[in-house]
């Protein structure tokens, strides 16, 4: 099949389960929150080495937080319940609390799973409860004033390694197809794009052939330039460049809703050749998105 | 003393020796070189609880980067040696690798000590040796195109917690005033600030008086909603909101610098009333910095 | 009444009419639309002085663009039906057409007045007609690539000069509590408030008691240097500096929500004091928006 | 010749004359000046359909700024010296006494021509004189604060029109290409691009050969999509989009070095295939700079 002229591969996505909370930040104005929620979701592109993977979800206004002013939802994701619980007292103790104006809501009030972020204590006792809308929070007296935090976080189990491929004739026409397909996932609650700009320029192998000391290392078939040198080249004839999109999403659905806004905006550009999809042959992951059936 | 109108405190910033390195970042365009080094200086504000300092230092223009492209450097600070030599493989690895068009050179060639980061192993034996200037680097292949890398990186004995605290008669004076110093030593070349927005809102004291399984707690001395709750306030007359500034630079000069760039700039700020700094009385850090040594 | 805390002035934005149109500008990417927008935009804060009063609307995701490609609407406003042709004419050809792989589709496709924006002439007989969705435009070839335009844009009899005023402690709480107005109207559909960064630090009154050949002046009624100094001084006890929102609208019920949201936003704010309005005593503009309505 | 391996035409950018001024605006923090400058700076892109041709210049530090405050510096051109006094008197009035915290300095100090800008009338009597820095300047009293103002600003003949054209292999290289080159010339001092993003996506001819009433029209010997339907077209093989980057500077020395700037900067990036430059045949424009001069 293809869409916009630009054919797409008839392969899948494999991916993973991982636990995912989701953070409200609000502050005084959007920019102050947004600040917040960029530090908080830095250097957490891939598990492999870092803590998590973070990434600004949506957009929240005013109308639809507990207290009232604008916000940005962010997501923490990690395998490991144990781990996700450390990386929100982390991020949120270091990045949001530290931040001017700030209040961090749970983003998923719904969720059966609750993880507990008891950062209130940092009050040293002059903490006190405070009801901000229909949630049950803390204030800190702090210098800039007071923050205001939950105490429980839900968590659900949801979907990491959603990705596609979008292949360009060269490398600027794959990179703005990628930063178009970033764009439009940016649009779609509930999932991220955790890597720089939201696009990965290396994607990866599991292990190395050569460096048996290595955890991943180029995927080299499908590096353009080595088309020709390698014996299972993947690249197509006509493309020259290969960006990955990898996204992290609360559930199935969302994942796959975000790949195919994705993929349809990176079709829309000019010089985008071919949409592919990265899978260990079905072997590792249980989720796996059919390209086919995003459109 | 004072400065435009506003009183000086006559005390000191007492700060600390931090091992830093700095990488200088390029990319096809301003913009891509900038995302990646946010994506890398992300999540670390504080080495209390996050695994390295960083913040964007300076834009460097094409003319005076190895690879004729435009670049920012960053700097990633961390007391241990090894743990930050563990920080440049991972920032690098995780967040400027993966980044679109980037490159990753040694912004501190002149360091004596030298730091290994060996990432051309990701190559997995198609990396090969590049001379990029008058740079010896590695060419990996990517699927996105080639990331140059340089195989060491100069690392310093810095100075870590350069701080100062701007005292406002309000809330948004204070943060305009710290927003104002923000932007200031953002212009001073070797020094960052790694809180978000460079501005700490919940100024810390070590330990907790509470709660004995705190490393940090807020400071009450200086929460302007506790004066008159606590005995030993240090909250003056006419002052309800404090926002701290914490610098960390190349050396004790560039801090100083920097520290005196950004109190002259909050000064600017109509409803800034005071400047003081903290310090721990002189006895945990070398590094004193008289307030009034900065004029 | 009050909001949050804070007063709201017992009185009325006196408003008037004013033709506008919409433009919605689609890009490759969001970044390259909202470009050409911002630029579109620009020199148009009020008629007094500008040829237009023009401000980015809203982002439109590309599910709901005809191209398929996300976009920003703006919207261009004036009093003569026959100065808004020639701006749209203007504006498009100067600033939209002028940018990369920028389309200029009709915002408002409902409207009954159309106004005629030859602008394929530019074509110089090489363009050619072309359905994009279900629009009819025409594909203008140039060097960059083709730009697709329509040839009539809707226009409604709109409203202009709704307004308030936030009035803070001091300087810098106003001015923040007017950008989180801004912030806020910048969420309400078909509304903008086109001077710089959504705020008005120089409110003024017809003419000049002094100058003569001055159009408009210093509001000196509403400045805080100049209270105790004039004698009708509409500045209440307490405030300190003043800074003024005004709002232009595709209708009245439009300009109203983005009022409410604005004050809204802006009673969130420290230091923020005393809300009000601007009016003529109800001689002059036939809109009138009483502030305790829009609660 | 090449630069990087891209070939340069040998060929040369035609330029005229052009009253300029720089007008440097300070605010209480970076974004706010900056967001003053963009205001002031929009609907500028040509004085073909324009008032006039406006960028926002470079960004001016604390220490070098009359007020201690930092500031970002625009020009502002014009053909004629009368029009250029209406532009300065609009657009200062307008978009920057109207943003918040601002000051309006002359940027051009040392000019011999002063072009008188009496905004201080805004005052209505209200307004004092003052001396900020080495600056004599006006005080007007506004409701958000006072706006500092100098009375006259100076004027040079500059030069308009410095272009080039960037090549690419497809859009997205070309227009990545002038991306890189509007970035580099950014830097450059005394500098501006008027056009959205820096960057003019619809080079013209003047004049139509279809249409009478033109006064521009696209320039079809550089559309390639018309490649092989005209005649004479200039389009090389391999080049498949041309995006032009057009310079205004104080002097043609600025408006070569921000030429050789942007061209060295476009060779760098994949994809970009040939540099070229537009000239009337040498009979109009007193300025010639031959593409081969500048490296």
């Amino acid at each position: 099949m293809e869409f916009n002229g630009v054919p797409i591969d008839d392969t899948y996505a494999e991916a993973f389960p991982i636990w995912i909370s989701r953070v409200l930040i609000t502050a005084a104005t959007m920019d102050l929150a947004y600040t917040a929620a960029v530090e908080a979701s830095g250097f957490a592109t891939s598990c492999i080495g870092c803590t998590a993977e973070c990434g600004v979800d949506t957009f929240v206004p005013a109308e639809e937080t507990p207290d009232g002013r604008p916000g940005y939802s962010m997501l923490i994701c990690n395998p490991s319940k144990k781990k996700l619980k450390e990386q929100l007292i982390e991020r949120i103790g270091e990045c949001i609390l530290t931040a001017p104006t700030t209040a961090a809501f749970n983003g998923l009030p719904g969720a059966e799973e609750k993880i507990p972020v008891k950062l209130h204590f940092f009050g040293d006792g002059y903490e006190y409860q405070q009801k901000v809308g229909d949630r049950d929070c803390w204030a800190i007296p702090l210098m800039g004033g007071e923050f205001i935090i939950e105490e429980e976080y839900g968590a659900v189990k949801g979907v990491a390694g959603g990705n596609f491929f979008v292949m360009g004739e060269n490398q600027m026409a794959a990179l703005v197809g990628a930063q178009a397909a970033s764009d439009a996932i940016s649009g779609v609650e509930g999932a991220i794009t955790s890597f720089p700009g939201g696009i990965v320029a290396s994607g990866s192998k599991v292990g190395s052939k050569k460096y048996k000391f290595m955890n991943a290392s180029t995927n080299e078939a499908y590096c353009p330039s080595l088309k020709g040198k390698v014996e299972d080249s993947k690249i197509p004839d006509g493309v020259n460049s290969v960006f990955e999109i990898v996204i992290d999403g609360v559930d199935a659905e969302t994942v796959a809703d975000a790949m195919g806004a994705g993929i349809r905006a990176a079709c829309m550009i000019p010089g985008v050749k071919f949409i592919s999809a990265g899978n260990y042959g079905g072997s590792l992951g249980p989720h796996q998105f059919q390209l086919k059936d995003l459109f």
